[in-house]
């Protein structure tokens, strides 16, 4: 249940959508209090019956990604059913005419349906920029990541299991209609946005500092790019001419590693600060040795870039103590000290962990054809929003009473 | 530049921050056309100095996510250092008043700060959502994606090395701040509001039915979960009773992978649809082994779920032919059909390639202190917002101007 005080309370959108990013965009809003309907084709779209999926066959990927959503289905097809659409779009309201999408169908873009919202706010979703198709899989790929993920010794590149720019692009495609509503409560105007994928994932591999690290690896290489290589080269740059290297686990430009318990459990260790360092050396009984390493070798642990340097060394003094003690033990050992870590755990441990369900956005819902699932609602903590997730509906399930509401032709 | 007609023209953000999440919150309103002035402490905050490094060694992550925002720096240590940060929020106008951090001094939070600015929005950041720290690499491991990345062979966990948790954490924030900002303007009142890194990766694992899938497969294995396992498991459930496997680049649920090319590049192949497998089983000439196959093990290969099953078959019949073919030869025989695909690349390859450059969200800016550095705009397309990026301020650049627009204390 949405109260009046949520902060989107009012605002509605008409969402045509499928498969992660759009559906991710709407959600996000829904469960901020706006009210989103969902509208799908007869039967549903491809992303219908998208893996992950419940034992009875329903997928547990659209129910996870239409949570809190009104759900209409029409002959999409039909020009009667691409009327309805309009009409709902026309409808709404002052707080409504914003649809958001990633199909590419004429009668659905903004120039079609402006003509009855003047004030229409439209976002596309699209593969690239020159509306050409793409996946997050495709995108990820000509980008860098899966090719500096793994160990030393990987070859080929290691995807992502996270689709993390389709993530990314449904969170940028609700702050598109954010800021584009702010802009019509000021102006009165609406406006046509295009966001595409790969661009999505283009500036956050640009904002992370990865292109211009790209760029100088290119510059250094010699390769000729079509720009002039006008950043200065050190003598002794702090990058390798072949561009980042494969370092598995470990923390680039710092000291933060992945340990193996007397468990057999994984940890993941983070030191981001000299106090961090020094308090993981003391914990695991290493401070002397670590400085004997540091005098030897001329370094300065106190530094970043000398950690990093040589992080074998200090990884392989300190793999050790883990190995000599259990997961509980060395929980103990860390807390109260400034190190960052973390045990790796599988989904099912995370699904099955009790501060999982004791967390304010996670609830067990019963989920209409599927069952009682754990679901998780909007993690923005704040007065007057309940975190809890509302359940998704079933395919269709308001298409009577939402047509219903429309008014009559004339 | 920033038009007058950009969607956030007039919003005036205060972000005392460091690392990725806020600072990419902040960067994502002002590339809006927010303005948003950088607080940092004298010497600035500990992202400073972050790799990826210019050669120069200043940082190319800071410059990269911090473009087109104002600097300040103050002694936060003293009380009118503090005190002014105060009066920069209280005075910021209307359209002020919003504050962005991931710093906990009690100084900055919503409590202290609201005396001066009852309507303030205020929105702090935090490892979990009990307030403990907690940074991108130890909340991935918790979840179950590094334990699931990788191929089958794979021992122990692969971390990500795109930061995806705080990308998505920054544009949470992003989305915060304008949902609170519609409601002021709608009801007048402020908000605080937390946003924690941890809540935010457990959410969108949720959302995407991780979590669910989790639940499934603790109640399959027979553990102990806090809750009833209620829902139905059928005699044949779709997923292993571990949990998600390994499955290296494969597709979950569908037929997509990585191939060899006879010129030695690694490319990634999708087909979502029957109509891209019927695509890519034609250009690769195994229609007709592949349909033999098929028959031969009662498999039906319009459905996802057995091309999936059967996927390792496909892929080993299809793979000879990338490996008899040119990664242009590939292209060209690709080109026109529904197969989605991509060749992976080096972040080098990405930078030096000329539809990089040529993408209108790319810039090879001035970066003071840096050189010309190729840098990214905003993703979101629309009339009156230029996608080109503003480069990132020198730390403190703006502090005298900024300053000197206080009002004069009495």
């Amino acid at each position: 249940m949405i109260l009046d005080d949520a902060p989107l309370a009012g605002l509605r959108i008409i969402e045509v959508s499928s498969f992660v990013a759009a559906p991710l965009g709407g959600m996000t809003l829904a469960q901020l209090g706006a009210e989103v309907i969902r509208i799908d084709p007869l039967g549903g779209a491809p992303d219908t019956t998208r893996w992950p999926l419940a034992p009875n066959g329903r997928s547990l990927y659209w129910a996870g990604l239409n949570k809190g959503k009104r759900s209409v289905t029409l002959d999409l097809r039909s020009p009667d059913g691409q009327r309805a659409v309009a009409d709902l779009v026309a409808s709404s309201g002052p707080d409504g005419g914003i649809v958001l999408t990633n199909a590419g169908h004429p009668w659905l873009s903004y120039e079609a349906l402006q003509h009855a919202r003047p004030d229409l706010i439209h976002l596309r979703i699209t593969g690239r920029h020159d509306g050409s198709p793409a996946v997050d899989y495709t995108v990820n790929a000509g980008l860098g990541f899966p090719l500096t993920t793994g160990d030393e010794a990987t070859a080929g590149p290691v995807n992502h299991v996270l689709p993390a720019w389709d993530v990314a692009c449904g969170l940028y495609a609700a702050i598109g209609i954010l800021a584009a509503e702010r802009h019509r409560r000021r102006t009165g105007a609406g406006r046509a946005i295009t966001l595409s994928l790969a661009d999505v994932a283009l500036a956050v591999t640009g904002h992370l500092g990865f292109l211009a690290e790209g760029q100088l690896a290119a510059a250094t290489r010699g390769d000729d790019p079509p720009y002039p290589a006008v950043i200065p080269r050190g003598d002794d740059p702090p990058y390798p001419p072949e561009g980042r290297p494969r370092i598995g686990n470990h923390l680039y430009g710092g000291f933060a590693r992945d340990f193996r318990t007397k468990s057999g459990d994984s940890v993941m260790v983070v030191t981001l600060t000299a106090r961090h360092y020094a308090d993981l050396a003391r914990v695991s009984g290493r401070t002397e040795a670590l400085a004997a390493v540091e005098r030897a070798l001329g370094a300065d642990f106190t530094k970043d870039s000398d950690r990093y340097a040589h992080r074998e060394v200090i990884a392989a003094l300190i793999a050790s103590w883990f190995a000599e003690h259990t997961t509980g033990e060395v929980a103990e050992a860390l807390a109260g000290t400034s190190v960052l870590w973390e045990r790796y755990r599988t989904f099912a441990e995370l699904a099955a962990a009790p501060e999982t369900l004791a967390n304010p956005l996670v609830g067990l819902i019963d989920q209409p054809g599927i069952g009682r699932i754990l679901a998780t609602g909007t993690p923005l903590a704040q007065p007057g929003t309940p975190q809890t997730p509302a359940p998704a509906p079933i395919l269709g399930a308001d298409t009577d009473a939402i047509l219903g509401e429309l008014p009559k032709r004339g």
